[in-house]
């Protein structure tokens, strides 16, 4: 019999619903179509050589070996086609029109493109450690400028790894969105921890990180300052969170020494979703509290990864209840397993 | 520049972001798979013919014309995959295992295919006037059938048209599914109708229907009973509602008067896209109030389609805003003139 599972943070329901019987095989993708991408596409915005068909960069990290700051790792330009935008030095950021029932405001934020690596053949599973490491810090930093403009009241850091995950482009990137309001999506999860904390005095994912590390079933792979796990009411086969150790709730405070151990996770985590998947499309964002709720002691930011190998449709759409065909500790087995 | 819409039902924001540069020809699909296909499958299990490879049906309309009963035209059969199941006679409803932080319960319910025609090759655009009433007629009836059970505290009818709305079988058909809680998704909607009841005691969706016939700019078509038209805030390119003109918060009160009426706009609606379009996948969902709370004067059910153009990407999972890029007046103008 299927069974209904809650997630204690957000109380939404999953579905774990086995008897549709697929196996983690069912899943694998024998397309290799990344893989055998060339590492420059002529065509492509964002390899070397085509810098100018991308707006000015906000912020470069260069080779430090190349000499003369010549060579580029990590580009962060603002996206071509923005979905929210700066309003420069006068915009007012509060207007809001009504139009009798209606609220409008402007599309006030910012939207920039991480570009992760000059190799347009890469992904976050085969560039290096260190690689990685660059990228995250880049997120970090950007967070941290995105974050202290006073339009900004939520900064979300995203990946869409490949067409299945909604890109357009191939080219290694994320994506980072600064939004003028705080999503009602997000208030309810804020909420929820809250009236967690409320009632036990304790931080919800601190507790679910507790719990996974003494059950084990559930967990993927973990280093000093990080664990990666299938959380309980998983949404999605083989969804995997990465939990800082270290109580926190905005992103914005992963420190120096964090960097390179988040990075490792993540590189990791990909890793074993690329070899046991073979190279699946996927999403990932960095769930971080909102700017004036940073420092919540009930709040916790994490990464969410989800793979995209089955279709979110009609009852997952008017319930918001998702149907997972894949048991989380079963699919924590099968990465812990692949490497 | 972009702008932001918040939906006064719901009070999620979406982005209309134009800049993006799409054009509603750009999502006219040039495939015409479904026109190609046969109008009976041998391997298709819901084609006549093979009615054995489903579970026995638990409702049937048949032909009248055909005497003896002998030919269906709509059989409504439970899912051989269920995502929840019927208890019977002794299931323990109301059963939560607690296991530390967590909170699991059987998966019950119910899960229910509609199979609309024999004809493989349809679709509800492609079916006739009178073969659409007697599908909607049939969703009202399994309705109040399921509805009655005590263990199914909300009914999701919807449908999945095409692979990428996630459909893995192509003969026409619907789903009902019944879960036995009331999801946050749900609880959230209905307390958000239930505020603006609060302070204007009225229904917003009743006064979203009256503002929307004074603009005209966003209705697409309506008859005496149901009005469609593209929604303030859509969330997608092209998405529709129809909403009844009459108030009420669960779909189980259509009257038989109604169900032509609504089957008449439904499939004006989809005609309208299939012709626009290019036959494009969707989703459609009918948003009812769950059992408990029929009768509420703040709620109100209705008809939402979504079309599947663009791709629900990490910021949308991240956010809980949607990124669409034809504004919502744009496509209400373009399905008028679709016929």
């Amino acid at each position: 019999m299927p069974t209904l599972r809650q997630d204690p943070a957000t109380r939404l329901w999953s579905i774990i619903a086995t008897e549709r019987g697929k196996r983690p095989d069912d899943f694998v993708r024998h397309d290799d179509a990344a893989e055998r991408l060339p590492s420059r596409d002529e065509d492509c915005p964002f390899c070397p050589g085509n810098e100018h068909k991308t707006p000015e960069p906000v912020f470069t990290v260069y080779d430090p070996e190349a000499g003369d700051g010549a060579k580029w790792v990590v580009r962060v330009v603002p996206n071509k086609f923005p979905a929210l935008v700066s309003p420069g030095e006068k915009g007012d950021t509060t207007r809001r029109i009504r139009n009798r029932l209606y609220r409008e405001m402007d599309g006030i934020g910012e939207h920039e493109v991480v570009i992760e690596t000059p190799d347009h053949s890469k992904t976050i599973a085969t560039l290096s450690e260190e690689e990685v490491a660059t990228v995250v810090r880049t997120y970090r930093d950007r967070f941290l400028a995105l974050d202290a403009s006073p339009w900004n009241q939520l900064i979300i850091i995203f990946r869409n790894q490949g067409e299945g995950a909604g890109t357009s482009l191939l080219h290694p990137h994320s994506q980072i969105i600064g939004t003028p309001v705080v999503p009602e999506e997000i208030r309810r999860r804020l909420e929820e921890s809250q009236r967690y904390y409320d009632d036990l005095g304790t931080c919800v994912y601190c507790d679910i990180l507790g719990n996974e590390l003494k059950e084990k079933t559930r967990v993927v792979c973990e280093n000093s300052g990080f664990v990666a796990l299938c959380p309980f009411a998983s949404t999605v086969p083989f969804e995997v969170w990465i939990l800082p150790r270290r109580h926190a709730s905005s992103f914005g405070v992963l420190s120096d020494g964090e960097v390179p151990l988040l990075g490792n996770l993540l590189r990791d985590v990909l890793q074993r979703m690329y070899h046991l998947l073979g190279n699946p499309d996927y999403n990932y964002v960095v769930r971080s509290a909102p700017h004036h709720s940073a420092g919540e002691p009930h709040f916790h930011w994490y990464v969410e990864i989800l793979p995209r190998l089955t279709t979110r449709a009609g009852f997952e759409i008017g319930s918001g209840i998702n149907i997972n065909v894949v048991v989380p500790e079963e699919a924590a087995a099968q990465l812990r397993k692949a490497e």
